[in-house]
């Protein structure tokens, strides 16, 4: 009868410690966000698919989690349509789960632009789903964690993200490069090189220089088709040294002949200038092999790499000019990050990062010594509550050892036991667990238990 | 080509002054279960629809939204299965979206059992979809915010629970009464009427004593079959009066031959001796008339109403003794609370109850005086941010009443113009808005600053 419970493939249940890890990251990231502004938004789960497809490209389109609608949604379906599932498909469902937040921002942006300010600066951090193949670090449903701001041209908003990255990993206690491009470095390099249809080939070739030497890049460039004159016009790309300083001179004199190279010259020298004056903690360099979201972004390009903990980027992002124009609003420029919880995650366990008292246990239990005891310690649990202690009575008046072995297994570090004795002296006993320590107050000294609690 | 972008009908967007509402209204209401010992969980928010089904009624089972399966999920259906749209829907769909967070959590309690510690004290609070028939206050989309405890039958955790609900909506500024029943007491009256098969009706009549009068309410008893020695023995249920120290008084009488209404009136006597123990604040009555979750609820039954503003229940919920049977794990008692965010909302919204300062808009504007001006006040910008001030810079070097525009449209109540001079005199201005009044600050002193913003 009973049936064996288990959740669908690619999904995942959070218990208490993970919550309490996963809510220290967004409570920290969302609390960034603030700092600099940024006001939080929500969007249903559910978008019509009409909003979703055609945004990712067939293969996204494949990866959409799909919604039969309400009703008796097969009476209008004909026999002869079942040959084509996704024609089926089309006609007994209307609605999807979303596959990411930006789609939906997008949308948000359109809909509501007679409510909004501009420039509208929003985080948004829920769960998206898609139907991939799942596999280690790759789920069908996950937390995106996104931050926005749309409808200023701005350079401040990409020194603003910088900033944010920074504070973000600052206050996570995790060493980062961030890692800054410009797709407009990019289209000077191919324009120059006079090939300019192939510039996600020349990018994806840059990135390859230190894993395989400049011989095999050369190599794979003439594999892409391009000339030897455009193989020596990228070779001073391919042989960049020194820091960000150094590169954007060197780039400015291969990009001189580029309008658009020449522009994102400016664009990059601008961020940097602004980067040194804002202070940044965390390291910046400029990678001309970033090549994230090319058919996308229109500007800057935005890479965060762990630098003591192998795994992917852990956050990423860039400036799009068309964001909602698939809605049919026209000319709102746009620049955004997105942190990857997941991988953050990882990166903070890996590390040991995590603060020691994440809250998932409570601090303080009570012993149930019958019933007249616990209306003396009543108000006293009341009292520590309203200091912020998190206090549990025992439910059950059981042996003291199963209460005390109640108190290891959930790891909670206090313990008080007081039995009719201590009612009538007026006091109250803690003890630390961990230590081994107890002290005696007198019932009313709460500021004295918060400080023995507090040691 | 444009679409013109909307959601599906029952859904929601959450802007920026919403969401600040919301959150306030979670993380007061997260903060409180935290301080009782409570860890928060989250389940995805697709289960199995073999978890699903056939836990809500014949009903419940139509307002499931079921997912298509990924890939040629049509492949497999027989043309003469499409007259039966239910046949099909099971053959194409295995997972649906949770339609509660209540069989998700005892799906979660038995899956996890051999890594949980019972008692096991947990909160959620995630989204829930039902395809039900939009109406004003009914959405296919909403919270759910449910805090329980299973795996103890001690009546301490009912205790628990009202200290919860005194404490949250004493924290949100709402006074309420919180309505106790319990199930036992309710089979007693029934059976004492020797009528055990009419509890629901009995109790339904007596809910309805206020409204039509005693004569009326017998005469409903009487059309659902009751005799007249059955109505003569609930007659003194009806005409209860006084406080809920002599309503249980008089019900231990009318009680007395029922084992099962004896049971009910021990352990409602013992709730409200711990009750009056624990010192709660907001208003607590017994009212036999409760008949919330009926065929679910096995012991105590809450309701919360709100005494100051017109609307239904704000929370509710009650003792169950088998969540975790229908997966094959017996005798796990529990009892938990379900708090109705958006009711919360209303109730906050119509008596003005929201606090003044909820973090929708940035503490700071910072004018944009030009490339070097911002490179003097960046660091004043980071320091009052490390100090909690959410600080934003106008994003370009427009004229002085712009900015100041953005300001106020955007509800920004201080703002600080620091030009050439500024920078050259090591001061900062900081203007407050709505008051006119400006202070000058040596550009270090931070805690001036502070104050001045903190006024």
């Amino acid at each position: 009868m009973a049936q064996k419970p288990s959740i669908p493939k690619g999904t995942r249940d959070f218990g208490p410690v993970e919550m309490a890890r996963r809510n220290y990251i967004f409570s920290t990231i969302s609390g960034v966000f603030r700092l600099f502004g940024y006001s939080q938004i929500e969007t249903p789960a559910m978008e019509n698919l009409s909003t979703l497809l055609g945004k990712y490209g067939d293969e996204g389109d494949k990866l959409l989690f799909k919604i039969l609608n309400s009703g008796d949604a097969f009476a209008a379906v004909d026999p002869a349509m079942l040959e084509n599932s996704n024609a089926v498909a089309m006609k007994v469902c209307e609605k999807g789960l979303r596959y990411d937040l930006t789609v939906p921002f997008a949308r948000f942006v359109v809909q509501h632009q007679n409510e909004i300010h501009f420039p509208f600066k929003r985080y948004q951090i829920q769960p998206v789903w898609r139907a991939d193949r799942p596999q280690k670090g790759r789920y069908r449903e996950f937390y995106q964690c996104d931050v926005d701001v749309v409808g200023s041209q701005s350079l401040l908003y990409e020194l603003e993200l910088v900033q944010i990255v920074d504070m973000v990993f600052d206050r996570l206690g995790i060493n980062v490069c961030i890692k800054v491009n410009n797709r407009k470095l990019l289209a000077g390099i191919a324009e120059v090189a006079g090939a300019a249809d192939k510039m996600v080939d020349i990018t994806v070739a840059i990135d390859k220089i230190d894993k395989i030497g400049l011989e095999a890049v050369k190599e794979e460039l003439r594999g892409k088709g391009l000339s030897e004159e455009s193989i020596a016009v990228i070779e001073p790309v391919l042989l960049l040294e020194g820091d960000s300083e150094a590169k954007i001179a060197k780039m400015s004199e291969v990009l001189a002949s580029s309008e658009v190279g020449m522009k994102g010259i400016a664009e990059i020298k601008e961020l940097f200038g602004l980067i040194q004056s804002a202070g940044i903690r965390q390291k910046v360099e400029l990678d001309l092999s970033l090549a994230r979201g090319l058919n996308y972004y229109t500007g800057a390009i935005f890479e965060v790499k762990a630098l003591d903990y192998e795994i992917g980027s852990i956050c990423g992002g860039g400036r799009y000019d068309d964001l909602t124009g698939i809605f049919g609003l026209k000319n709102v420029s746009g620049v955004g990050i997105s942190f990857g919880a997941d991988r953050i995650y990882d990166v903070l366990l890996g590390l040991d990062k995590y603060p020691a008292a994440l809250g998932s246990a409570p601090d303080v239990l009570f012993a149930n010594m019958g019933r007249e005891a616990l209306a003396y310690v009543m108000p006293v649990c009341a009292r520590l509550r309203e200091k912020g202690f998190s206090v549990v009575v025992f439910p059950d008046e059981s042996k003291l050892g199963k209460q005390f072995d109640y108190a290891t297994r959930s790891g909670i570090p206090f313990i008080s036991i007081n039995a009719d004795s201590e009612a009538a002296a007026g006091t109250v006993n803690i003890k630390n667990l961990g230590q081994g320590r107890q002290e005696t107050f007198a019932k009313d000294d709460i500021d004295a238990m918060v400080a023995f609690l507090r040691q």
